[in-house]
Parts: C-alpha cells; sequence; structure tokens
C-alpha cells in the first residue's frame, strides 16, 4: 500500500459504531499497518490536517495518534518535513533468538479476541518492544555471575537450620518493608561498603530492580508523567514504565555520565532513572561534578532521581565508588540494588532504600501490591550476610572475574589488536567491544548465535537503535576460564563474517 | 526516663512547625523511646486522656497513636488497667547483628518532596485504601493456612537433593512462564483436580494471585478501561487494579455468584474478575445458570473473564466444583490460582492459565516485566507434586481446618445460638459471622484486635462500607485445635462490649 491510499484503507476500517473511540481504533489500524509492511518503512504519512480531512475526523485526534505513534517509535516526525514511518519498528526485536515470523497480512486478521491483537495497546507494545533474551546462561551471556561458585553448602546449613524447626512467621506474608533483620543486615552493609545513608526502616526488601522501579513508579508518578532515561539504558526498565504509563525522554550520556541538553533542562521531570556507579551499558562513572549538578537540579525542580547500583561491587583496579545517594542531602535520592548479580539471580532478593519520610508509604504499597513472602530466604539471607559469606563471596568473585576480564581482553587483543577496542570493562560483569561505524551489530549477534554464543548488539540499548553506535555486550562472568578465548574466537569468526558479508 | 516525665520529654520534642503532621511525630517519638528503652519495657504509659491534656493536643491523636502501637507491637493494652510498653518491642529480632542506630533527630528532618504529600495520585490514593494488615498469623487470620503442618521433611530432602549439584539453569533468570517441569505437573494436577483444560504452555508460572491479576491486566487493558469486580471483592486485587489505571466497576452479588443490573449489562467491561467456585469473601458458589450466562455474555461483548480459584481444594462435605475455565469454549477465561493457600503463603508460587492463542505473549511479558527466578524452588514444586506429596497433603488439610471450622461453629452456637448466624463455611479457610445491621464491624474489630485476636470486619469488602452489611471475616485455618473456643470467647467478649458500647 502506498501512503497516499492510506486513507481510503483507513476509511472503510474505522468503525464508528462498534463502541471503539475513534483515537484508539486510528492508533490501532495505523500499528497494523506499519507492523505488517503495508506502509513501508521511510514512507511519509499523511499531514495530520489532511487525514482528519479526509476522514472526516478532528485534527486534534490525528495530532494525538501521532505524537502517540512517534513516542512508541512506530513513525517520527521531522520539523518541515513531515511525519515518516521509522526505519525499524519497535517490534524487530533486537537480538531475538530466532527470526521473527512475519506480522500477519491485515486480510487474514484473526477472529476476536485471538492472538496478539487481542491485547491491550500497552500490552502489544510491550511485546513488540521485549527485549529479553530466550537464553539465560552460557559464553557471552550479559549481566550473568558465575552461579556455580556460589557457596552452596553454607546455604544448605542455612535453610535446614530454618527447616528443623518451623517458624510459622517466617512462612506467611511478610510485613510490609521485608524482614527486619534482612533490612538491618543490609544497612549496615550499604553504610559501611556503599556509602548509603539509612537507617533499617528506609530499606525496603522487593523481588528485584524491577519491582523496585514499578514500586517507585507508581508511588511517586502518574501516567504521562515525564521520566528521564539514560540512553543507552536497560531495556527491562525501560518495559516497566512503559506499562505504568510514564513517558521516557532518552538524554545522552557522555564520559561524565547522563548529559541533559539545555532542551532537556527546560523541562523537568518528575522522576530520573541513572546508573552512576557504573552507567549501563557502557560502563562510565558518573563524575562528581555531574552528581552535583543532578542533584542539585532534583533539588530546585523537586524531580525523584532513581539510582540504580545494579553491579557496582565488582570494580577491578580501583575501590568500589560511593553512591549518589551517599551525597544527598535533601532525600530525594530513591537507591535501588539487588542481590541478583552479587549471589545469583534466581534468589529474587533486591531492595530498595527510600527517603526517611517515604519508608512507611513504601512499606505499605509493597505489601498492598504484591503481597511479598519468602521470608524464610530472608531470614537465612540476613544470616548469610551476618555471618561474613556475603562480602567473602564478593571478594573471591571479584578476583575472579578481573580474572576472566582480563582472559576476554587478551584474547581480543590477539585476534584484533586495537582494530576493535573494547569499553566499560573497568567494572561489573560485561564489557561492549565497539564494532566499526555503520555496522549492523544485531546482525553479528544473530550471527554468533547461529555459532551458539550469545551476546547483545549494543544499538537494542539505544531509543533510536537505527542510529545508534555498533557494539556488542560481552559478558564474561559466567563462563569458566578455558572456554573464554576459544568462544571469543567462535564470536570473531561470526564477526568477520558478518562484516564483510555486510560491508 | 520513668514514665511519668514522658509527657515533659514528648513536649520538648514535638514541633508544630516543622510540617509534619502532629500524630506522625508523636508516633515515631514513642517508637524511638521504647526501642532506646528511654521508656523500659513493662512501663505504663500515661492515659490518652492525661497524655493530650499535658502536651495541649486532641485526644483522638493521641489514641491512634497508641492503637497504631498496638498494632506495631510497641505497646499492649489491657482493658481497665492501662497500656504497657511491651515486653520485646518488635525490632528486638532474635539474632539481630547490632543495635538499631537511633533515629535522626527530627530538627535535622530534610525540607520539601517529604511524606505523603510528594506521593502521585495513583500512589496517594492506593496507601489511603490499603487494607493490607499488619498482622499475618494467630487467631483469627483470615486466609493463612496452617503453616506448621506442611511436610518440612520432604521440602528439605527436595531442597538438598537439588543444591547438593548446582545445575545453573535452575539459578539464573527464567525462561518465560517459568519451569516446564513444573508447569507439566501443575497442567495434569488442574486437569485432574479443577476441570481446567489446558496444556503446559498455556500454564504461567507468577509469584501469586497479584502478580497473575497484574500481568493479565497490563496485557489485555489500558488505561480507563472498564473491570467488573464483585462487590464484596478481594482488597488486594482491588489496590493492584486502580494502580494500572482500571475504572472498576462493582457488581452485586446474590447468592449465585455475581449478579450484573440491566445497567451493568448495558455497559460491557474490558474484563471482569470472578470467584466461581468460593465468592471471596461470602463463599457462595456461582451456579450453572449464571456461569453460561456470565461466558455467553463475554463471547458476545468480546470480554475477558479473570477467575480467581484462590482457595476451591478445601471443600467440606461436597466434592471441589468444576472450574469456569473448563466450561469456556470461546478462550475467554484467564484462570488464576496460587500455592499460598494449599502449601504455604511465603512460598509465592501462583499461576495462571491463558488462553492458547495468548499463551506466548503472557510467557514473554512474565520475562520482560517480573525477570523472575525461583527456578529452583519450582523444581522442588514440581518433584513435590509429582512425588504425590502435594494432594496427600490437602486431603490432610482438609480433614484438619473441616474440624477446626465446626469447633468454630460449635462455639459460636454456645454463645450466641442462632443470633449470629456464620456465612460461606462450606469451603476455604474462613466464614462469615454476621453482626447485627447497622452494627459496627470496624469497631469490633478494632476492640477484638486490643484484645490480641485479629478478624476482618466484613464492611471493608465493599465498595461502599458505609452501606455495607456488617460482619466478620473469621479464619479459623490457622489455629490449633483447643485454642479455637478460648479464642473465640475472647472475641465474643469483645463483640459484646462494642454492641453494647455503640448501641
Amino acid at each position: 500500500m502506498r501512503a497516499s491510499v492510506l486513507s481510503d484503507w483507513l476509511a472503510q476500517r474505522l468503525d464508528r459504531g462498534n463502541g471503539q473511540p475513534i483515537y484508539r481504533q486510528l492508533h490501532r489500524l495505523l500499528q497494523q499497518a506499519i507492523l505488517s509492511r503495508e506502509l513501508p518503512a521511510g514512507s511519509k504519512v499523511p499531514s495530520s490536517r489532511l487525514l482528519a480531512q479526509e476522514l472526516g475526523i478532528g485534527r486534534n485526534t490525528v495530532t494525538q495518534v501521532y505524537e502517540q505513534l512517534v513516542l512508541e517509535g512506530y513513525v517520527s516526525s521531522a520539523t518541515g518535513r513531515g511525519t515518516f514511518v521509522a526505519e525499524s519498528a519497535p517490534d524487530e526485536i533486537v537480538g531475538a533468538p530466532e527470526a521473527e515470523a512475519p506480522a500477519a497480512p491485515l486480510e487474514s486478521l484473526p477472529p476476536p479476541l485471538q492472538g496478539n491483537r487481542a491485547l491491550s495497546t500497552r500490552g502489544a507494545r510491550l511485546i513488540a518492544g521485549a527485549g529479553v533474551s530466550k537464553r539465560q546462561w552460557g559464553a557471552f551471556m550479559p549481566g550473568v555471575p558465575d552461579v556455580t561458585k556460589f557457596p552452596a553448602r553454607v546455604w544448605s546449613r542455612l535453610h535446614n537450620k530454618y527447616w528443623r524447626r518451623l517458624r510459622p512467621d517466617l512462612l506467611t506474608y511478610a510485613p510490609g518493608g521485608g524482614l527486619a533483620l534482612l533490612r538491618h543486615a543490609l544497612a549496615d552493609y550499604l553504610r559501611t561498603s556503599r556509602s548509603v545513608r539509612c537507617t533499617p526502616e528506609q530499606i525496603i526488601i522487593t523481588t528485584g530492580i524491577h519491582q523496585s522501579v514499578d514500586l517507585a513508579v507508581r508511588l511517586l508518578s502518574d501516567p504521562g508523567d515525564l521520566i528521564w532515561t539514560e540512553d543507552p539504558c536497560y531495556w527491562g526498565v525501560r518495559s516497566v514504565l512503559h506499562v505504568s504509563g510514564l513517558q521516557s525522554r532518552p538524554i545522552a550520556v557522555d564520559e561524565e555520565g547522563i548529559n541533559p541538553s539545555v532542551d532537556d533542562l527546560a523541562q523537568p521531570p518528575k522522576l530520573m532513572l541513572v546508573t552512576p556507579s557504573h552507567q549501563y551499558p557502557l560502563g562510565m562513572v558518573m563524575s562528581l561534578a555531574r552528581r552535583r549538578m543532578l542533584l542539585e537540579y532534583a533539588r530546585q525542580n523537586q524531580c525523584w532521581i532513581i539510582e540504580d547500583d545494579y553491579d557496582s561491587e565488582y570494580r577491578y583496579g580501583s575501590r568500589p565508588l560511593a553512591s549518589l545517594q551517599g551525597l544527598d542531602t535533601s532525600g530525594q535520592v530513591i537507591y535501588v540494588g539487588s542481590f541478583g548479580k552479587t549471589l545469583f539471580p534466581g534468589l529474587r532478593i533486591g531492595y530498595l532504600v527510600v527517603p526517611e519520610a517515604l519508608a512507611e508509604s513504601f512499606a505499605t504499597a509493597s505489601a498492598e501490591l504484591y503481597r511479598e513472602g519468602q521470608l524464610l530466604q530472608q531470614a537465612m539471607l540476613a544470616e548469610f550476610i551476618a555471618e561474613g559469606h556475603f562480602t567473602s563471596h564478593i571478594r573471591k568473585m571479584r578476583t575472579l572475574y578481573g580474572q576472566r576480564r582480563q582472559t576476554l581482553l587478551d584474547a581480543a587483543a590477539r585476534r584484533y589488536g586495537d582494530a576493535l577496542p573494547a569499553v566499560g570493562g573497568d567494572a561489573g560483569l560485561h564489557l561492549v567491544m565497539q564494532l566499526p561505524e555503520g555496522s549492523d551489530d544485531r546482525a553479528v549477534a544473530a550471527a554468533a548465535l547461529e555459532r551458539n554464543i550469545v551476546v547483545r548488539p549494543l544499538s537494542g540499548y539505544y531509543a533510536q537503535p537505527s542510529l545508534a553506535p555498533s557494539g556488542l555486550l560481552i559478558g564474561y562472568a559466567c563462563v569458566p576460564d578455558e572456554e573464554i578465548a576459544p568462544a571469543f574466537n567462535t564470536l570473531a569468526d561470526a564477526i568477520d563474517a558478518t562484516l564483510v558479508q555486510f560491508a
């Protein structure tokens, strides 16, 4: 379908009598036309004035639908030039393990309430933009620690201790905020290791970063509110924000971290979500000047800052950095962390540190919204920390991951010299290998997956993948030492094959 | 500090000018005084009348703070004798690593963006309407099974088996939908025991009813969409719906279950949430005619039905009833269940059964939104089911709870004859005792709590508590047999005292 016949096509399908608002119908139809490629990438859509006229509907309705589609990444608009179908629609999932099924042509739409078309607008958008990988283990899965080194015997001993004599209070629902014992142990740890200033009451136990962000967003923002996210950022959090109705504004990062422009600063957000200790996924550390600027801006404009401190325990060559929360004197930082990277992801224990004045509301809301439990596991973890196993495990893993990182860097240097530099490897569980400008990192990742190697294309972490730098996230933490060099060579074969092919 | 100088100490610290409500300040100060042992355990605190006078504040404020502290376990009150500092304050956890850091003095409280005023509209509404109870165990907490009867030795054996040889795939993030092994075991169980028609792929493992409903609502509805809820219904689900932006329309129930009026039927909702097997909290069973009507209405109007089958394993005197899902021929029912009532609430494993066409979207969205884990626990549970422990535990508990229910009914009959009839006790873990029309069930519940008995006022489950029938939810499942009659008599004292007082 050419864009010029779009209004006829739409006119045939809009149905004033079916009870669905025209706004909603138009939005869905345009999404369908774009996803099915009936409206090809790059094609220009009619101006809102023209389309409104031809369909006999309000221009405001069309404008709003276009704005929504821009936000969702289906179209982009260039001032003075018009609105164009995006080069890659948001359903083209980055790093999807298998070739995506082509969208069904419009004629073959299934009967009602079937398939993805029965999803809500937010549901369809979530599925279309889903970044989750089907693989969660093996070379070079980013963000996954080596769970085989977890001290299983200590953990089993604690388990048996707590199950030997059942304590009903540990097997029922959790009080708001989680087990006091764990909150105490965490407060101690965060004070000494992460320079976080808090009392145990300010700590809210969650199931991880996703739930922590969900809780903060629901308590502190309303649908339509603006949130700053770093560009690039973690796909999972982006999805959580979107289903909560937030409008996220991607803010560029430079070597000092998030770097809002004058335009950005002119529109203060309700919330901002930053990774000061180790920008995700690029790995730079936010400078002190930038930290002070952010805190002062947030104070003046009454924004909340969510500090995601997801893996800063692992710093190679320098001491772990102090948290942004520790610099905050006006109670505007929500600090978010988890045990997923330090112990094992499947544990599903994370935490928020909230300003004192919010502590009670967060505790109540966590019980009300999630009806938490898992107190026995929280008791085991508290004891695990109190007995010193937590810090000694981190120390041990830091050494191990540091070695693996070096092994990976050596393998890369042997194969490529300085041609494909790695960045962001000073901390955490992955590094980013830069690919030549203009190369297709998604194709490289797909070729690697064919060779049973998981890497994630860097461009997928950006708000506009088509304009993003090309690179690969390579996770080394969960790869046994002796497999790193061979696996890298397999990856390099995929890189070479793809870059030649696509050159 | 002796209790007699408490009012001076408080007077010096209460600060009307600092923007913090007096209620909150007084609450914190008393907590601090108790935690720091300034007010020793066992000491008597001034009466609310006296303290209010000496501080020059409202007596209601003091009463409310005292009630809050009773709820939290800081003080206890004995009718006619006064209010006393508890022997062990709630922070004194066995094995707590160190004494708690004293809360920051009130003077140093930071400026703006503080307190509930900083919550978003949806956040403030959530907190204001929160129904979650601070107590989760003891007579007569509704909805809590007897976790002390859980076969701990079997569970520990399974735990040790899985931790003896670490399987990395069980310790990392979960694939969308949960562990295949558990989904298979559940499909078998649900087919045979609950007449649910499904393949393992249609089962999505979640952390419980809250997450199941959250997922369904986000994938299938948009903010502003209409959802039918039963009136009365479970408070927790109501909160989940509200933060997701749904408009809920409370639909009256009669003895056949949900009973939409002509007006209701004229506005088809996007979703409806029903408890056909055991209306929550009233306990009636939805009739077959009503089930057929609902399914046909949903088919014609393209609505989704969420069937919450939360505790129907426990039916006394008749066989468990077939699910609504099993009658659905057009794929419109989302079936929701959990192991919280059958095993123990703290386990946090629940599930959805979704129509085939939605299975993949739900699996993807669960991984994307919640980043699930806990696979090792899921493997243990799958084996627990496969080895027959699950069904035999249910059988054993059904007999036990049936006896406890009878003991409770006998105690009620001895005290009240037919004056306060009980309803809804044919199934589940609680029954509803009706109170005389116009009586204040919240006052009764508060009076019971002063006597250390937890019951929940029926009116709070209705959309309009002030117009609702008066009654008490009495949970008998987690109360040892020999404690039921004495605890009921204590409850009855509270009922009698309150109903006389308010007559």
